[in-house]
């Protein structure tokens, strides 16, 4: 496994325009993107931190992940994601060990990453990412 | 406000000793660091990622921050804490513009750290630290 740094913090709010001010006017950071992920019934926006991002993540469907999140704990980080170099290989490595993967290949997420999230049964609780940037 | 990077994510877990092991034979990190922050009522284990670090946070009083976390929201991200430059001034800001702070002036944290949480009511549910290096 070749984790090299956390790429990004996913927190699941009721509201992107509620929120989105706090982090912008109280925290200083300049949110730079803000996409919907029609697959995952979410609007996304991204902030940049050092080398890594914040994602807020309102949900489009009470039924979505984010929805059913926000129902279950209330807002909050709902996942964090790490960039690792071969994304396929970690993830037949991790399956292999007898991990739970919720995908057992990568696919598309936002900002153009290829994504794979393993299940929180395997990881304590939270709910991991792992990304890789297909142009690097 | 001056945010440089993600300092830590902090991780409330059930024990160390059943986690510790996921974050070092399947992700690959090293944990570097077990540490008892009495007042706090943890022991925490830390691992290095880039920038920043994970804290595992593992109660030792079922009445401390992290006992109460996890029986009301299981084990999970209790909080998330940036590394930031002038502690105190950042906190005088934040006060100023209504934020709610748990500590209004820092405190001795882990590893040395100058620290302050803000209140998750005036962050839309997430806990956060901010922190300062007092040797830089």
């Amino acid at each position: 496994m070749n984790l090299t740094h956390i790429e990004h913090i996913g927190i699941a709010v009721k509201s992107l325009d509620d929120a989105i001010p706090f982090w912008e006017k109280q925290l200083g950071m300049k949110c730079y993107s803000i996409e919907e992920v029609k697959e995952q019934k979410v609007r996304t926006a991204f902030f940049k931190i050092g080398q890594s991002k914040i994602e807020l993540l309102e949900s489009t469907d009470p039924e979505g992940p984010i929805g059913k999140f926000i129902e279950k704990k209330g807002e909050g980080v709902q996942h964090i994601a790490f960039a690792v170099e071969g994304l396929q290989s970690n993830l037949d490595e991790l399956a292999g060990n007898g991990v739970q993967l919720i995908d057992k290949a990568p696919r598309k997420g936002a900002e153009g990453l290829n994504i794979a999230f393993l299940h929180p049964k395997s990881t304590a609780g939270v709910l991991m990412e792992l990304c890789e940037d297909p142009n690097k």
